[in-house]
Protein backbone atom coordinates (compact mmCIF):
# COMPACT_ATOMS: atom_id res chain seq x y z
CA UNK A 1 0.00 0.00 0.00
CA UNK A 2 1.05 3.72 -0.37
CA UNK A 3 1.84 5.48 2.47
CA UNK A 4 -1.06 8.41 1.55
CA UNK A 5 -3.58 4.53 1.75
CA UNK A 6 -5.22 4.64 4.98
CA UNK A 7 -5.16 1.20 7.00
CA UNK A 8 -7.99 -1.17 7.01
CA UNK A 9 -8.59 -2.83 10.40
CA UNK A 10 -11.85 -5.36 11.03
CA UNK A 11 -13.20 -6.19 14.35
CA UNK A 12 -14.37 -9.57 14.64
CA UNK A 13 -15.96 -12.28 17.12
CA UNK A 14 -18.99 -14.44 18.28
CA UNK A 15 -22.28 -13.41 19.73
CA UNK A 16 -22.32 -11.10 22.77
CA UNK A 17 -18.50 -10.48 22.53
CA UNK A 18 -18.74 -6.85 23.16
CA UNK A 19 -18.35 -5.49 19.95
CA UNK A 20 -20.77 -2.72 19.48
CA UNK A 21 -18.81 -0.98 22.94
CA UNK A 22 -15.53 -1.66 21.75
CA UNK A 23 -16.12 -0.43 18.31
CA UNK A 24 -17.39 2.89 19.81
CA UNK A 25 -14.19 2.67 22.33
CA UNK A 26 -12.20 2.43 18.97
CA UNK A 27 -13.39 4.97 16.89
CA UNK A 28 -13.29 7.64 19.51
CA UNK A 29 -9.61 6.66 20.20
CA UNK A 30 -8.60 6.98 16.39
CA UNK A 31 -10.86 10.43 16.46
CA UNK A 32 -8.89 11.54 19.44
CA UNK A 33 -5.46 10.79 17.32
CA UNK A 34 -6.87 12.89 14.62
CA UNK A 35 -7.04 10.01 12.03
CA UNK A 36 -9.35 10.67 9.39
CA UNK A 37 -11.99 7.47 9.78
CA UNK A 38 -14.82 5.44 8.40
CA UNK A 39 -16.46 3.17 10.61
CA UNK A 40 -18.92 0.42 8.80
CA UNK A 41 -20.48 -3.36 9.35
CA UNK A 42 -20.93 -6.08 7.35
CA UNK A 43 -22.98 -7.67 5.90
CA UNK A 44 -23.71 -3.84 4.97
CA UNK A 45 -22.28 -0.49 4.59
CA UNK A 46 -24.13 0.50 1.39
CA UNK A 47 -28.14 0.49 0.63
CA UNK A 48 -28.21 -2.69 -1.90
CA UNK A 49 -25.89 -4.26 0.82
CA UNK A 50 -28.00 -3.35 3.66
CA UNK A 51 -30.91 -5.19 1.93
CA UNK A 52 -28.88 -8.13 1.87
CA UNK A 53 -28.10 -7.91 5.00
CA UNK A 54 -31.68 -8.23 6.11
CA UNK A 55 -32.05 -11.23 3.84
CA UNK A 56 -29.61 -12.65 5.60
CA UNK A 57 -30.59 -12.12 9.16
CA UNK A 58 -34.39 -13.07 8.76
CA UNK A 59 -35.46 -16.28 9.90
CA UNK A 60 -37.30 -17.96 7.56
CA UNK A 61 -39.63 -20.68 6.87
CA UNK A 62 -37.20 -22.68 4.13
CA UNK A 63 -33.85 -23.81 5.02
CA UNK A 64 -31.07 -21.54 3.47
CA UNK A 65 -28.70 -23.21 1.51
CA UNK A 66 -25.71 -23.27 2.92
CA UNK A 67 -24.15 -21.90 -0.57
CA UNK A 68 -26.48 -19.34 -1.01
CA UNK A 69 -25.85 -17.56 2.14
CA UNK A 70 -22.15 -17.60 1.56
CA UNK A 71 -22.93 -16.06 -2.36
CA UNK A 72 -24.83 -13.55 -0.71
CA UNK A 73 -22.35 -12.74 2.09
CA UNK A 74 -19.50 -11.82 -0.80
CA UNK A 75 -22.08 -10.45 -2.85
CA UNK A 76 -22.64 -7.93 -0.25
CA UNK A 77 -19.11 -7.48 0.17
CA UNK A 78 -18.35 -6.74 -3.13
CA UNK A 79 -20.45 -3.74 -3.14
CA UNK A 80 -19.20 -2.73 -0.04
CA UNK A 81 -15.30 -2.86 -0.64
CA UNK A 82 -15.91 -1.50 -4.41
CA UNK A 83 -18.50 1.23 -3.61
CA UNK A 84 -17.28 2.15 0.16
CA UNK A 85 -14.22 0.63 1.72
CA UNK A 86 -12.15 0.88 -1.26
CA UNK A 87 -12.93 4.63 -2.06
CA UNK A 88 -12.42 5.72 1.33
CA UNK A 89 -8.54 3.98 1.66
CA UNK A 90 -8.04 5.41 -1.42
CA UNK A 91 -8.86 8.71 -0.22
CA UNK A 92 -6.34 8.41 2.92
CA UNK A 93 -9.27 7.46 5.34
CA UNK A 94 -8.53 4.32 7.86
CA UNK A 95 -11.89 2.12 7.82
CA UNK A 96 -13.47 0.42 10.90
CA UNK A 97 -14.97 -2.24 10.13
CA UNK A 98 -17.36 -4.27 12.16
CA UNK A 99 -16.66 -8.12 10.38
CA UNK A 100 -15.15 -8.86 7.21
CA UNK A 101 -13.91 -11.81 5.70
CA UNK A 102 -12.40 -13.55 8.49
CA UNK A 103 -16.52 -13.46 9.93
CA UNK A 104 -16.92 -16.04 6.85
CA UNK A 105 -14.28 -18.12 7.31
CA UNK A 106 -15.67 -18.33 10.76
CA UNK A 107 -19.75 -18.77 10.58
CA UNK A 108 -19.65 -20.37 7.16
CA UNK A 109 -16.60 -22.15 7.10
CA UNK A 110 -16.30 -23.31 10.72
CA UNK A 111 -19.66 -22.84 11.43
CA UNK A 112 -21.65 -24.36 8.60
CA UNK A 113 -19.01 -26.62 7.24
CA UNK A 114 -18.40 -25.10 3.95
CA UNK A 115 -14.97 -25.61 2.19
CA UNK A 116 -12.57 -23.23 3.46
CA UNK A 117 -10.84 -23.54 -0.47
CA UNK A 118 -13.95 -22.38 -1.41
CA UNK A 119 -14.61 -19.09 0.74
CA UNK A 120 -10.38 -18.87 0.12
CA UNK A 121 -11.42 -18.35 -4.19
CA UNK A 122 -14.36 -16.18 -3.53
CA UNK A 123 -12.37 -13.83 -0.96
CA UNK A 124 -9.53 -13.86 -4.02
CA UNK A 125 -12.62 -13.31 -6.42
CA UNK A 126 -14.32 -10.75 -4.54
CA UNK A 127 -11.30 -8.86 -2.89
CA UNK A 128 -8.13 -9.40 -4.97
CA UNK A 129 -5.22 -8.20 -2.52
CA UNK A 130 -7.11 -6.35 -0.59
CA UNK A 131 -6.93 -7.78 3.36
CA UNK A 132 -7.16 -5.99 6.59
CA UNK A 133 -3.87 -4.58 8.29
CA UNK A 134 -4.74 -5.74 11.40
CA UNK A 135 -7.88 -7.83 13.07
CA UNK A 136 -9.11 -7.11 16.21
CA UNK A 137 -10.71 -10.43 17.49
CA UNK A 138 -12.31 -10.52 20.74
CA UNK A 139 -12.35 -13.89 22.37
CA UNK A 140 -14.86 -14.70 25.10
CA UNK A 141 -16.29 -18.27 26.31
CA UNK A 142 -19.31 -19.28 23.95
CA UNK A 143 -21.65 -19.99 26.98
CA UNK A 144 -20.96 -16.62 28.60
CA UNK A 145 -21.34 -14.76 24.88
CA UNK A 146 -24.84 -15.93 24.24
CA UNK A 147 -26.09 -15.51 27.42
CA UNK A 148 -25.27 -11.27 26.88
CA UNK A 149 -26.26 -11.70 23.35
CA UNK A 150 -29.68 -13.49 24.14
CA UNK A 151 -30.80 -10.67 27.24
CA UNK A 152 -30.23 -8.28 24.34
CA UNK A 153 -33.94 -9.74 22.98
CA UNK A 154 -34.73 -10.63 19.27
CA UNK A 155 -32.77 -13.27 18.05
CA UNK A 156 -31.62 -12.99 14.28
CA UNK A 157 -31.64 -16.23 11.98
CA UNK A 158 -27.98 -16.78 13.22
CA UNK A 159 -27.96 -16.16 17.20
CA UNK A 160 -30.73 -19.01 17.05
CA UNK A 161 -27.99 -21.41 16.63
CA UNK A 162 -27.03 -24.08 18.64
CA UNK A 163 -23.96 -23.37 21.55
CA UNK A 164 -21.60 -26.14 19.19
CA UNK A 165 -22.09 -23.60 15.80
CA UNK A 166 -21.14 -20.97 18.37
CA UNK A 167 -17.93 -23.37 19.55
CA UNK A 168 -16.96 -24.01 15.72
CA UNK A 169 -16.79 -19.88 14.69
CA UNK A 170 -14.43 -19.38 18.00
CA UNK A 171 -12.29 -22.08 17.04
CA UNK A 172 -12.31 -20.22 13.51
CA UNK A 173 -11.65 -17.43 15.23
CA UNK A 174 -8.67 -19.00 16.95
CA UNK A 175 -7.14 -20.80 14.45
CA UNK A 176 -6.84 -18.11 12.03
CA UNK A 177 -5.57 -15.88 14.74
CA UNK A 178 -3.25 -18.27 15.10
CA UNK A 179 -2.01 -18.68 11.45
CA UNK A 180 -1.19 -14.89 10.76
CA UNK A 181 0.01 -13.20 13.96
CA UNK A 182 1.08 -10.42 12.04
CA UNK A 183 -2.73 -9.29 11.17
CA UNK A 184 -4.09 -10.77 13.98
CA UNK A 185 -4.94 -9.70 17.73
CA UNK A 186 -6.79 -11.90 20.29
CA UNK A 187 -8.35 -10.05 22.86
CA UNK A 188 -9.40 -11.52 25.96
CA UNK A 189 -12.87 -10.05 26.19
CA UNK A 190 -14.16 -11.69 29.66
CA UNK A 191 -11.61 -9.13 31.57
CA UNK A 192 -13.26 -6.71 32.79
CA UNK A 193 -14.18 -3.90 29.96
CA UNK A 194 -11.06 -1.57 31.24
CA UNK A 195 -8.55 -4.35 30.61
CA UNK A 196 -10.12 -5.09 27.47
CA UNK A 197 -9.97 -1.65 26.01
CA UNK A 198 -6.16 -1.03 27.50
CA UNK A 199 -5.36 -3.84 25.43
CA UNK A 200 -7.60 -2.39 22.69
CA UNK A 201 -5.41 1.07 22.76
CA UNK A 202 -1.71 -1.31 23.12
CA UNK A 203 -2.58 -2.75 19.66
CA UNK A 204 -4.02 0.71 18.40
CA UNK A 205 -0.82 2.21 19.22
CA UNK A 206 1.56 -0.30 17.52
CA UNK A 207 -0.63 0.47 14.57
CA UNK A 208 -0.37 4.02 14.73
CA UNK A 209 3.75 4.03 14.51
CA UNK A 210 3.53 1.13 11.55
CA UNK A 211 3.89 3.06 8.11
CA UNK B 1 -29.26 -39.45 -15.21
CA UNK B 2 -31.40 -42.30 -13.97
CA UNK B 3 -34.54 -43.25 -16.30
CA UNK B 4 -36.55 -42.33 -13.76
CA UNK B 5 -35.45 -38.93 -12.98
CA UNK B 6 -37.19 -35.81 -14.40
CA UNK B 7 -35.91 -33.49 -17.11
CA UNK B 8 -34.62 -30.27 -17.28
CA UNK B 9 -35.79 -27.58 -19.87
CA UNK B 10 -34.63 -24.33 -20.03
CA UNK B 11 -35.99 -21.08 -21.60
CA UNK B 12 -33.54 -18.44 -22.24
CA UNK B 13 -33.80 -15.32 -24.83
CA UNK B 14 -33.58 -11.36 -24.52
CA UNK B 15 -35.86 -8.53 -23.65
CA UNK B 16 -39.01 -9.20 -25.69
CA UNK B 17 -38.65 -11.98 -27.33
CA UNK B 18 -41.99 -13.83 -26.40
CA UNK B 19 -40.52 -16.03 -23.20
CA UNK B 20 -43.63 -15.61 -21.32
CA UNK B 21 -46.19 -16.56 -24.14
CA UNK B 22 -44.08 -19.61 -24.85
CA UNK B 23 -43.27 -20.69 -21.48
CA UNK B 24 -47.13 -21.13 -21.26
CA UNK B 25 -47.54 -22.85 -24.68
CA UNK B 26 -44.48 -25.47 -24.07
CA UNK B 27 -46.26 -25.97 -20.58
CA UNK B 28 -49.68 -26.50 -21.89
CA UNK B 29 -48.24 -28.96 -24.69
CA UNK B 30 -46.40 -31.25 -22.05
CA UNK B 31 -49.28 -31.45 -20.01
CA UNK B 32 -51.47 -32.64 -22.69
CA UNK B 33 -48.74 -35.37 -22.83
CA UNK B 34 -49.01 -36.13 -19.35
CA UNK B 35 -46.00 -34.94 -18.22
CA UNK B 36 -45.28 -34.14 -14.36
CA UNK B 37 -44.32 -30.57 -14.88
CA UNK B 38 -43.22 -27.69 -12.53
CA UNK B 39 -42.81 -24.90 -14.18
CA UNK B 40 -40.51 -21.91 -12.16
CA UNK B 41 -37.91 -18.78 -12.87
CA UNK B 42 -35.14 -17.22 -12.28
CA UNK B 43 -33.98 -15.50 -10.21
CA UNK B 44 -36.40 -16.52 -8.07
CA UNK B 45 -38.59 -19.65 -7.91
CA UNK B 46 -38.46 -19.98 -3.71
CA UNK B 47 -39.01 -16.79 -1.27
CA UNK B 48 -35.83 -16.28 -0.28
CA UNK B 49 -34.56 -16.10 -4.07
CA UNK B 50 -37.57 -14.19 -5.05
CA UNK B 51 -36.49 -11.40 -2.37
CA UNK B 52 -33.06 -11.45 -4.07
CA UNK B 53 -34.65 -11.37 -7.37
CA UNK B 54 -36.41 -8.28 -6.23
CA UNK B 55 -33.28 -6.63 -5.12
CA UNK B 56 -31.39 -6.86 -8.60
CA UNK B 57 -34.33 -6.06 -10.26
CA UNK B 58 -34.63 -2.86 -8.68
CA UNK B 59 -33.55 0.11 -10.12
CA UNK B 60 -30.91 2.25 -7.88
CA UNK B 61 -29.28 4.96 -7.43
CA UNK B 62 -26.18 3.11 -6.43
CA UNK B 63 -23.65 1.69 -8.66
CA UNK B 64 -24.40 -2.16 -8.70
CA UNK B 65 -20.80 -3.69 -8.58
CA UNK B 66 -20.94 -6.46 -11.96
CA UNK B 67 -19.84 -9.07 -9.05
CA UNK B 68 -22.09 -8.31 -6.28
CA UNK B 69 -24.82 -8.64 -9.25
CA UNK B 70 -23.15 -12.26 -10.19
CA UNK B 71 -22.83 -13.38 -6.84
CA UNK B 72 -26.62 -12.80 -5.90
CA UNK B 73 -27.55 -14.48 -9.18
CA UNK B 74 -25.63 -17.60 -8.15
CA UNK B 75 -26.80 -17.32 -4.44
CA UNK B 76 -30.33 -17.49 -5.60
CA UNK B 77 -29.62 -20.18 -7.92
CA UNK B 78 -28.03 -22.20 -5.04
CA UNK B 79 -31.66 -22.15 -3.29
CA UNK B 80 -33.51 -22.55 -6.14
CA UNK B 81 -31.88 -25.77 -7.41
CA UNK B 82 -31.47 -27.09 -3.87
CA UNK B 83 -34.85 -26.13 -2.36
CA UNK B 84 -36.89 -26.71 -5.40
CA UNK B 85 -35.40 -28.21 -8.73
CA UNK B 86 -33.37 -30.84 -7.88
CA UNK B 87 -35.99 -31.96 -5.77
CA UNK B 88 -38.83 -32.18 -8.38
CA UNK B 89 -36.10 -33.71 -10.90
CA UNK B 90 -35.79 -36.60 -7.97
CA UNK B 91 -39.53 -37.06 -7.56
CA UNK B 92 -39.45 -37.69 -11.55
CA UNK B 93 -41.26 -33.93 -12.39
CA UNK B 94 -40.01 -32.38 -15.44
CA UNK B 95 -38.95 -28.55 -14.79
CA UNK B 96 -38.89 -25.62 -17.10
CA UNK B 97 -37.25 -23.24 -15.62
CA UNK B 98 -37.76 -19.30 -17.21
CA UNK B 99 -33.99 -18.59 -17.78
CA UNK B 100 -30.80 -20.53 -16.22
CA UNK B 101 -27.14 -20.19 -15.97
CA UNK B 102 -27.18 -20.12 -19.71
CA UNK B 103 -28.75 -16.07 -18.53
CA UNK B 104 -25.98 -15.62 -16.39
CA UNK B 105 -23.59 -16.53 -19.39
CA UNK B 106 -25.03 -14.05 -21.40
CA UNK B 107 -26.14 -10.73 -18.98
CA UNK B 108 -23.24 -11.00 -16.39
CA UNK B 109 -20.18 -12.56 -18.79
CA UNK B 110 -21.07 -11.09 -22.18
CA UNK B 111 -23.21 -8.13 -21.14
CA UNK B 112 -20.98 -6.85 -18.43
CA UNK B 113 -18.01 -8.65 -19.30
CA UNK B 114 -17.30 -10.71 -16.46
CA UNK B 115 -14.67 -13.29 -17.16
CA UNK B 116 -16.32 -16.45 -18.41
CA UNK B 117 -14.07 -18.23 -16.32
CA UNK B 118 -15.38 -17.12 -13.53
CA UNK B 119 -18.74 -18.07 -14.01
CA UNK B 120 -17.91 -21.51 -14.80
CA UNK B 121 -16.33 -22.01 -11.65
CA UNK B 122 -19.43 -20.66 -9.94
CA UNK B 123 -21.65 -22.64 -11.89
CA UNK B 124 -19.64 -25.99 -10.54
CA UNK B 125 -19.66 -24.64 -7.26
CA UNK B 126 -23.24 -24.24 -7.20
CA UNK B 127 -24.73 -26.94 -9.46
CA UNK B 128 -21.84 -29.72 -9.65
CA UNK B 129 -22.67 -31.51 -12.69
CA UNK B 130 -26.63 -30.27 -12.77
CA UNK B 131 -27.21 -28.92 -16.34
CA UNK B 132 -30.34 -28.63 -18.54
CA UNK B 133 -31.09 -31.49 -21.12
CA UNK B 134 -32.06 -28.92 -23.17
CA UNK B 135 -32.34 -25.05 -23.39
CA UNK B 136 -33.92 -23.50 -25.83
CA UNK B 137 -32.89 -20.33 -26.71
CA UNK B 138 -35.85 -17.65 -28.40
CA UNK B 139 -33.52 -15.24 -30.47
CA UNK B 140 -34.40 -12.04 -32.48
CA UNK B 141 -33.09 -9.00 -33.54
CA UNK B 142 -32.36 -6.74 -30.39
CA UNK B 143 -34.48 -3.82 -31.74
CA UNK B 144 -37.44 -5.40 -32.17
CA UNK B 145 -37.51 -7.24 -29.06
CA UNK B 146 -36.82 -4.13 -26.65
CA UNK B 147 -39.28 -1.91 -29.17
CA UNK B 148 -41.93 -5.03 -27.98
CA UNK B 149 -40.52 -5.30 -24.24
CA UNK B 150 -40.81 -1.40 -23.51
CA UNK B 151 -44.32 -1.38 -25.02
CA UNK B 152 -45.23 -2.88 -21.33
CA UNK B 153 -44.56 -0.43 -19.45
CA UNK B 154 -42.08 0.17 -16.41
CA UNK B 155 -38.58 -0.67 -16.99
CA UNK B 156 -36.37 -2.89 -14.59
CA UNK B 157 -32.79 -2.37 -13.98
CA UNK B 158 -31.68 -4.77 -17.08
CA UNK B 159 -34.05 -3.76 -19.45
CA UNK B 160 -32.92 0.49 -19.22
CA UNK B 161 -29.43 -1.09 -20.42
CA UNK B 162 -28.34 -0.05 -23.83
CA UNK B 163 -28.69 -1.16 -27.56
CA UNK B 164 -24.99 -2.54 -27.68
CA UNK B 165 -25.39 -4.18 -23.81
CA UNK B 166 -28.53 -6.65 -25.62
CA UNK B 167 -26.73 -6.89 -28.74
CA UNK B 168 -23.74 -8.09 -26.66
CA UNK B 169 -26.08 -10.80 -24.52
CA UNK B 170 -27.52 -12.29 -27.88
CA UNK B 171 -24.07 -12.90 -28.99
CA UNK B 172 -23.76 -14.60 -25.98
CA UNK B 173 -26.38 -16.74 -26.43
CA UNK B 174 -25.44 -17.57 -29.70
CA UNK B 175 -22.10 -18.50 -29.41
CA UNK B 176 -23.51 -21.21 -26.14
CA UNK B 177 -26.16 -22.50 -28.82
CA UNK B 178 -22.73 -23.22 -31.53
CA UNK B 179 -20.90 -24.92 -29.00
CA UNK B 180 -23.31 -27.54 -27.57
CA UNK B 181 -25.96 -27.90 -30.09
CA UNK B 182 -27.03 -31.56 -28.60
CA UNK B 183 -27.75 -29.29 -25.87
CA UNK B 184 -29.14 -26.23 -27.09
CA UNK B 185 -32.07 -25.28 -30.02
CA UNK B 186 -31.94 -21.51 -31.14
CA UNK B 187 -35.24 -20.49 -32.26
CA UNK B 188 -36.21 -17.81 -34.98
CA UNK B 189 -38.36 -16.07 -32.63
CA UNK B 190 -38.89 -13.04 -35.57
CA UNK B 191 -41.22 -15.77 -36.99
CA UNK B 192 -45.06 -16.06 -36.90
CA UNK B 193 -45.97 -17.15 -34.16
CA UNK B 194 -47.61 -20.52 -34.99
CA UNK B 195 -43.97 -21.02 -36.92
CA UNK B 196 -42.17 -19.89 -33.68
CA UNK B 197 -44.75 -22.74 -32.03
CA UNK B 198 -44.17 -25.88 -34.22
CA UNK B 199 -40.53 -25.36 -34.04
CA UNK B 200 -40.62 -25.48 -30.32
CA UNK B 201 -43.56 -28.14 -30.57
CA UNK B 202 -40.90 -30.38 -32.56
CA UNK B 203 -37.89 -29.54 -30.10
CA UNK B 204 -39.93 -30.79 -27.17
CA UNK B 205 -41.08 -34.13 -29.11
CA UNK B 206 -38.00 -35.19 -29.86
CA UNK B 207 -36.78 -34.74 -25.84
CA UNK B 208 -40.21 -37.12 -25.33
CA UNK B 209 -38.30 -39.98 -27.45
CA UNK B 210 -35.23 -39.23 -26.03
CA UNK B 211 -34.45 -41.50 -22.94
Amino acid sequence: MSQSRGKFLTLEGTEGVGKSTNRTFIENYLRDQSIPLLVTREPGGTPLAEELRELLLKKRDETVDPTAELLMVFAARAQHLNQVILPALEKGQWVLCDRFTDATFAYQGYGRGLALETIRSLETLVQNDIRPDLTLILDIDVETGLKRARQRGDLDRFETEELSFFERVRRGYRERADQAPDHYQLIDAGQPLEQVQADIRSCLERQLTLP
